[in-house]
């Protein structure tokens, strides 16, 4: 490895001074556009001297990072052009949205997809106008601007954005601009080692472009700070090859972007035909661009006598408070009219046809790349029939099985379908294998680009198993490959899918504002497998074990998002099934992966799923007539304790009439009004009584029941037990125990809520109570559980030969 | 900056044979130790031959990372001893539990702190019995484990910790074992640089020590994987001079880890005493250590012909399901043996005085240091007395402040009353000025060890503020700090302080666990201040709401957990005193930063803190009688329009009785079975009613106050305004229009619910109705709210002239 400082040796020249000079010119106009936008509300090409009346009274957009933004992306336009390239534009500093709406509306793309927003001096004004204004655009590189996989809303996930839309685009190269204050982030820090996992023979290019412009809000950035030294090391570290480019005069500073540009595209074409002749031999040293051009380019240097231009001061609006101060206002008209409007927009104002052309044309525009509107490329997989893959269950309770590898053995297959489409991965923090998903590997490996050694095992240039201890990245790989039009599987230990509850949010506001733009096509849903869940959590401890992610994606909109808890194998093969053909949703699936007791056979299970609840008649005795309590359950560990539960009460006292309810879909459990899964109220008053008590097991915080259903009739019986937090090391059983779940806990609430159940009720709450003493003292001795506990009918049984001993 | 790839020449040997001998010897102790709690549940000594009676029935506990924890553990008691030196030890590879365990045990701490985990036989066999078993300890490092400050649960914090732990320890070295699995994590990345916020003059030193034993669960690491000339630019790239140790022979690597470290103390002894003597002049390179050494290092070799030292297979426990295989019993059997317990251990089971020795005394020792129990060092801070920044309030809504700028005030003088004790800081990703919190600038500055410019302001070596665009460190850096004993105070951005959504699950974790164990002493609250919140991001648009991180929060345990909602600026102020008095919780609170209408003087603002919540009679008209309806509000934007609301039903109903109630403590909402801030149920009968409608304004979503008053008894006439995931960039007050919450839609909501108020409330309606459309077109036309808007009490006048033009 070359650890010299300097860049290597650049060719001649590329640009002609008519090219510079035109280029150099296309950047002026965008960033004419981007002041534009910020400040103007009318006038927009000057024609009359500026007033305040032209501004806009509230001043809302970042300047500061926008120049830089221009400057790429003009640069970008050139090398398309000339190697005619497949390329996408990852915006990390993506509150330079004035900048990418310009140069999409330069490109004309912006005006094919708004034709309000004209080629003329009308559109202009509305282009201006819109910009973070009431009933316009936001004020970021959001899902409305052409050409962003993106949002420009929290900083950190551009990098992971495009290597995820770079895995299986052998053709496409995303440049990916990264801020310095993006840098700082855990999630951006992590993102460079992206590199281990991009293959060149069968996936694209990621470009990244470092811009450090020096500043974040307020305070210099880390990486514009250390040095030049110790950052060519960092990035050689990170395994790139890194090229600098730097300045602050235009006329040196487009030459050796431009040299610096064309070097690299010969660097990956030379990476990429050489591996995809020879096949893949080693990692290559993927290029990389520091570029360090001062933050506010081209605006005031000077703000009242403080240094604007080059600091943080440019950040936002580097002129503010216009109405107050008129020398603002000349400054701003003085300002924008340094770019030579006249010379860029004719009189109608349309952009200048010799600068215009600089722009690549249709589909290679950046703004109009298909891959960054993914539903327009994307394709149904090509799934097995599910079924094939059901438990046998001749009855409920007779048999057991891993709900997690089941459905292993049908991912397997889904993948198989899919390997030369190329439009499947599966994504997880190195755990695929624990969660029991192994059989995936009988078909494909584990991606990974570093040194292979002879005892690694499924592990490979070309697996398509994402593996890497960063949830961050998972989710954020993942993301980019289903912006981009294609399926994924994101398996993850239940407690750290916390981890990445903020980018959650960011793709779940991306789902919803796309659902309304009319040229957005709908994308695959992202779909969680949570296992490893809170209840076998018993092992790790306390610090895994929270079902919290439920509740933290309940609180976006309904019409994205899907939440199933399917109790046993071939409920969770019918609802992954289900998942995969799904579009423009989260998915959020929780199932256990220890061996398990199975409830339904294949058609009971696609029935129940369907509905996403109902009454498990085979369980309940309440045929004919009115139940005395409603035994509800979510989840399979709550499901088998409401169950033993129920055999232990039937048995006990018969004459007790118990309905039982398991809850797949827990959106049902809504009203229509707040979900388009929700139960009718006639409906779920059916099922639910309005006047019995509910008893209701539920995988994780019990109040989330209570939040679903208030509105419901007969909230007021409901009683819900769920994750108190309370666990630790423990067996699995106590882990119930300690949460109140158990069944003997949930034998004693139907006792305690059902009126006269006479002295048969009275022995019982004894006998669990003794139990739960048992329990206690079995496992501090023995450090297991009691083998009766790992079946749903011995509790029972046991009990009977204790009672009848006793009497 | 030497870039050469080798370590620089070591000093002779340190190690006489007869030293190195016993180290070896304490290590095989420690390692014994481990093995044997993982495994055995009697026989500790394996003074009888190995049954399977003697092992434990569930195998849980990772022993992979574990010898090499213990052979870092040998090393720095060593040099503790040889230099004196004040030590802590944060373990990253948390799972590695009995190490430290094992080492806490061996050197006596733990039998102080736990005595009937004795130093013998049968405190031998407890201490085995209780890892990870039922009643015992978890397997992980914990709160329970002596030493620790850092759970082993989720990955990726170690290293910020302990930044956290030295800032303002001048005298601490805080030696911190980095895994090469977290060292994939986003948060462990960006960790690296927090050297660049470190500084040498009056904090302690960090030594990182990245272990690379090569393999996560089931993969190899990617710092494992990129070729040492990578891994080494990578770390100078960070700003580190790394030392390598490697082998896999311990008679080798003993005295190449000693060497390392006699040259890194006098590294760290020269970095300091140099700036001590001469003042800060330039970031130093930190040494740190990169020690790649088998994992499973001293395990079984091959299990089942399968390699297993130095192989993913050793992440957990090599051998399993004794029971079906004996050969695996005669395995663990031999390798434990290989430690050779006799020597180590007398007769009586009892640590061998010669190797004992070699542990430093008191509290020295790394389990008993004081720091890693950071209440036993807590002090007080010294606090002005906020009432003192108050805001004359001559009557309710007559004057504006901006809430958080108030606070900065009182924040600007807490910090300096706490300068010279230097346990105070100030945390925030680069948003404290934009928080309104600069007057804290007056007396302080943003810490920064990079390059400093003449441009740069509020910047300096020795600042306060802790600014850096990663919520991850700012989280970490505040709990390592409170962990040792310190206070601190975090701003951000409500939207992304879901970043650290699972960093806070942790935290609260370690707070709910810690209450319990005798030993530890409580530590300062973790205050958040999230402002900037979801109501003001009109500017930046949909990405930048989400209130959510209240939801996420009350689903812990509620000894823990404290949400404020002040409405103004005296209230923030009582607020935040609270919060820096109190102990052991974590206090969200959340406030808005623009000028607002201010509502109550300080007195009144005192008394309305300490209840919780309460009736505003100025504002509510239904003195000496019940009301007609109840229009509660919590947080500063709901209030702002609750109140508007009330005035205007009051001029155009004033037959309408309305009682105002406003709440800033949230958890007082809960019944007291929930929480202890509770109201009881009667008072809250009392204010709320039983049986009148409730129009409840809510600064978040609005599910959770119906999460928190189920089983009040009105619950069923309580109605929830709330965010409802609906915004763009517009204007403020569309914000609230956009999700209802607005005066008009509030004032509707009383009409609607209310029965029988006639043809006045008819015409209120087409009024509330024409204002909305009017507000609609006026915004964008003008880009802004009309102007009455910010005053609470014009819609009324307004509306009442408009409505006697009409009649």
């Amino acid at each position: 490895m070359d650890m010299k400082t300097k860049n290597p040796k650049l060719k001649d020249q590329p640009l002609s001074p008519d090219l510079l000079r035109k280029m150099n010119a296309y950047w002026r106009a965008a960033n004419y556009l981007s002041v534009g936008q910020i400040y103007l509300y009318d006038n927009p090409l000057l024609k009359k001297p500026l007033k305040l009346e032209h501004v806009k009274p509230r001043l809302l957009g970042h300047w500061g990072t926008t120049p830089g933004l221009n400057f790429i992306y003009v640069h970008l336009n050139r090398i398309i052009k000339q190697y005619d390239l497949n390329m996408l534009y990852v915006t990390g500093p993506g509150h330079g949205g004035p900048g990418l709406v310009a140069n999409t509306y330069l490109e004309g793309t912006y005006s094919e997809l708004y034709p309000n927003i004209s080629q003329d001096e009308r559109g202009l004004k509305r282009l201006f106008t819109q910009f973070s204004f009431p009933g316009g655009i936001p004020s970021h590189v959001a899902a409305e601007t052409p050409g962003s996989i993106n949002e420009g809303g929290e900083l950190g996930y551009s990098l992971m954005h495009a290597y995820g839309a770079a895995f299986d685009n052998p053709d496409l190269l995303v440049a990916c601009v990264v801020g310095d204050g993006e840098a700082e982030t855990g999630a951006l820090a992590t993102s460079w080692h992206s590199n281990k996992f991009l293959n060149p023979v069968h996936d694209g290019a990621v470009l990244p472009i470092l811009h450090l412009n020096g500043y974040k809000i307020a305070s210099p950035t880390i990486l514009a700070r250390i040095g030049r030294e110790e950052l060519e090391a960092l990035f050689r570290g990170y395994g790139y090859k890194p090229y600098f480019v730097e300045g602050d005069d235009p006329e040196k500073v487009h030459p050796l972007m431009a040299a610096t540009l064309d070097r690299i595209v010969e660097e990956i074409r030379q990476i990429q035909s050489v591996a995809r002749r020879q096949g893949f031999k080693q990692r290559p040293l993927w290029p990389m661009i520091i570029l360090r051009t001062p933050k506010g380019w081209t605006g005031p240097k000077e703000v009242d006598g403080l240094k604007t231009e080059g600091s943080w001061r440019s950040h936002q609006v580097p002129l503010a408070n216009l109405a107050e101060n008129p020398a603002h206002l000349r400054l701003l008209e003085k300002w924008m009219k340094s770019y030579r409007p006249q010379e860029l927009f004719d009189a109608s104002g349309k952009f200048v046809a010799e600068l215009a052309e600089l722009a690549p044309q249709g589909d290679r525009r950046m703004g109009a790349n298909p891959h960054a509107n993914g539903g327009l490329l994307l394709r149904d997989l090509d799934l097995p029939d599910f079924r094939d893959y059901a438990v046998k269950v001749p009855g409920p309770g007779s048999v057991k099985a891993e709900a997690t590898r089941v459905t292993g053995a049908f991912l397997r297959d889904v993948m198989r379908q899919n390997m030369t489409a190329r439009n499947f991965r599966v994504f997880g923090p190195d755990e695929t294998a624990s969660n029991r998903l192994a059989d995936i590997f009988e078909v494909t490996d584990r991606a990974f680009m570093g040194e292979i050694q002879k005892s690694d095992t499924q592990l490979a240039p070309d697996g398509r198993v994402m593996e890497v201890l960063s949830e961050h990245l998972c989710q954020g790989w993942l993301e980019g490959y289903l912006l981009t039009g294609r399926h994924g599987f994101f398996s993850c230990y239940e407690a750290f899918i916390h981890v990445v509850d903020s980018m959650f949010n960011q793709h779940a506001k991306w789902l919803k504002v796309t659902r309304r733009i009319s040229w957005r096509r709908p994308i695959a849903s992202l779909t969680y497998l949570l296992t490893s869940h809170v209840w076998r959590q018993d092992h790790n401890g306390f610090s895994h074990q929270d079902p919290g992610f439920i509740d933290h994606v309940v609180n976006k909109k309904a019409d994205v998002i899907r939440v199933y808890l399917p109790p046993d194998a071939n409920t969770l093969l019918s609802v992954t099934d289900h998942c995969l053909r799904s579009r423009h949703y989260v998915n959020v699936i929780v199932a256990g992966k220890q061996p398990e007791l199975q409830w339904l056979d294949m058609d009971a299970a696609i029935k129940h799923c369907t509905a996403g609840l109902g009454v498990w008649k085979w369980a309940s005795n309440d045929e004919g007539g009115d139940p005395d309590v409603v035994m509800a359950c979510a989840g399979d560990v709550p499901t088998l304790e409401t169950l033993a539960a129920v055999e232990m009460l039937r048995q006990q006292l018969p004459e007790l009439k118990i309905r039982v309810i398991n809850v797949v879909n827990l959106m049902a459990l809504q009203p229509q009004s707040e979900h388009p899964n929700g139960l009718s109220d006639k409906d779920f008053d059916v099922l639910f009584t309005t006047d019995k008590p509910i008893i209701f097991a539920y995988h994780g915080y019990p109040w989330l029941i209570h939040r679903l259903t208030y509105r419901r009739t007969n909230h007021d019986n409901l009683h819900v037990r769920g994750y108190k937090e309370e666990g630790t090391t423990t067996t699995p059983f106590d882990m119930a125990v300690l949460n109140d779940i158990d069944r003997f806990h949930l034998a004693k609430d139907v006792i305690d809520r059902v009126p006269s159940l006479g002295s048969r009720a009275a022995y019982l709450t004894q006998v669990i109570r003794d139990k739960l003493i048992e329990h206690q003292q079995y496992i501090r001795q023995h450090g297991e559980d009691m083998p009766e506990i790992r079946h749903w009918r011995w509790g029972v049984k046991k009990m009977r030969k204790k009672a009848s001993a006793r009497q």
